[in-house]
């Protein structure tokens, strides 16, 4: 048996390619006391990872170079020296790109019971949580307002437009393609979706928004920032989530409709949900609810083998994904 | 005796001129019963007025073409058919650019004893009320912080840097030339007062800022704005009271350091003084007491007679004033 780890081998200059990434095999060493071992099953790949292959300020430090690839992992544990997890366990961490990683345990949680081990990457995991936080917690949403999110066929997106929808919400989404928009229509429920890509931004969020926009979920930045911040309305909220078009812009977009933040009273805020602990129990625990009701729909793309995380990454970059983005392993 | 009255002829294009306007006189009607009228001693000239000037929607309906220019006037009740407003009564109210305007009494206030007319209309008076509410409410300031604020020599940015020294924050003033950076520190008692016009703000303000930046009080908008964020810190407040870079602005400015608000979490918020009547009297207590105290130093730049109010506000928009910009009546 080995271990396979994709390192980071390069940082990349705007979109990575798979030559900023290196393949090892090694072999298994034994397990020191305290370790475990975990098979693991599903790799989540997620936007922030391109921030972090950056040197520099960033919200964490970054992946330094030829270090392994950070990254959620859910798997059984294989082998155990650890007092609290037994072989046969389930269990969710930030172990990285790795098939056979070891732990000491340090943030490893045991998977919930009666829900899909993937869908604890996803619907019930850390997007699922980072959507419920910065929509409930920043949005705070009231029943017939619009909210509107970017990236809506994505694992983050697709989750705050169903809880908008449950909380009574007129929900548009904004994503890139027919395919996408048809999907967070006719499977998500929302109430109209924008394709960007159409080149109508502007015209389609006017006309899907009669009343204005209330909350703007922004996934996104850049020019699709600006143009919905044209739209906002008084005292409307503008929780910011990621910024995906600039991840690898190497110029960032310069935003021209910064006024209506004065003139509407908009109050923006950044966050990250690592910042809002506290409320992880809760979220999950509705989020578990409303997956066990049916109230709460979810899609994956799924890559094969770890060695598929480099172009699976790339293309999640692109939007190449429908849902939730992961390797099995 | 004659009322002269300033309305707004023309919609600016970029920066107003005197053509804008247009200077009337009119002789005193006989008052109606429930009216009053008022000697002028004081107009305020405010930067939010250049909005008004404007067609389109902002969070106030514009001025009307041919209609008086909108302020605030303080003066002494001349001639009263009113039952509350008694000849002799010192009233403040937004009566507009006007030497002797008649009133219902709607939105007019007596003034406070023991404090300056004047003074009503700056430091204990609109501007000192948006200092105290966006600082306190959206910045609350903790002692040892790092307090930004722009326009520092203005009547707003003056009292944002006072109150943050009472705080116990360090206070960084931004404003435009060496006599006013001087004035803001050892008159007003900030750290340190950067001089934007000087070409280096960058290094100037990572020179004064060396723990970063945990408010921003933002009077300006555009490259300054731009600037500062680079310099915040996690989670940081932003509270939006102007934009006077952008008033007079054909193009607005492009923002390029908005990623900052993801990284560092920063809360932006826009706000308009008038949203938050309910803690206006806690305010203006404050205020007052801080300046019966001596805590709270101010300075005003006068032009003598209504017919200077175009060229004073000019100016203004210009940051020709120092402090407080009022006019004579």
């Amino acid at each position: 048996m080995h271990n396979t780890r994709i390192l980071l081998d390069r940082r990349p200059v705007g979109e990575p390619v798979p030559e900023d990434f290196r393949i090892v095999e090694e072999p298994l060493a034994p397990l020191a006391d305290g370790e475990l071992r975990i098979r693991g099953q599903w790799l989540s790949l997620d936007p922030y990872m391109r921030g972090r292959m950056n040197e520099g300020k960033s919200y964490v430090k970054p992946v330094e170079l030829g270090a392994v690839m950070c990254g959620e992992v859910v798997g059984e544990v294989a082998e155990s020296r650890h007092p609290e997890f037994a072989v046969g366990d389930l269990v969710a961490g930030d172990l990285g790109w790795q098939s056979m990683p070891t732990s000491n345990g340090t943030g490893l949680r045991k998977l919930l019971p009666g829900i899909p081990p993937a869908a604890q990457l996803s619907v019930c995991g850390m997007p699922g949580v980072t959507a419920w936080c910065g929509l409930m917690l920043i949005g705070a949403p009231k029943a017939g307002e619009t909210v509107v999110v970017s990236a809506a066929a994505g694992a983050v997106g697709s989750v705050v437009g169903q809880i908008a929808k449950l909380k009574g919400c007129r929900v548009v989404g904004i994503a890139g393609g027919a395919d996408k928009c048809r999907h967070v229509i006719e499977d998500l429920g929302f109430d109209a979706c924008i394709d960007y890509k159409a080149g109508r931004l502007r015209e389609d969020l006017k006309a899907a928004t009669p009343n204005g926009v209330d909350i703007y979920f922004d996934n996104v930045g850049g020019e699709i920032l600006d143009t919905v911040l044209a739209r906002m309305n008084p005292f409307s909220r503008l929780p910011v989530c990621g910024l995906i078009s600039q991840y690898n812009a190497s110029e960032p977009y310069g935003l021209r409709n910064f006024r209506s933040v004065l003139v509407n009273r908009i109050k923006i805020q950044g966050f990250i949900v690592f910042d809002m602990k506290e409320h992880h129990r809760q979220a999950v625990t509705e989020l578990a609810g409303w997956l066990a009701e049916g109230k709460l729909k979810y899609r994956e793309s799924i890559a094969e083998g770890l060695r598929a995380a480099p172009a699976a990454f790339i293309g999640l970059l692109r939007g190449a994904n429908l849902g939730k983005q992961l390797v099995r392993l």
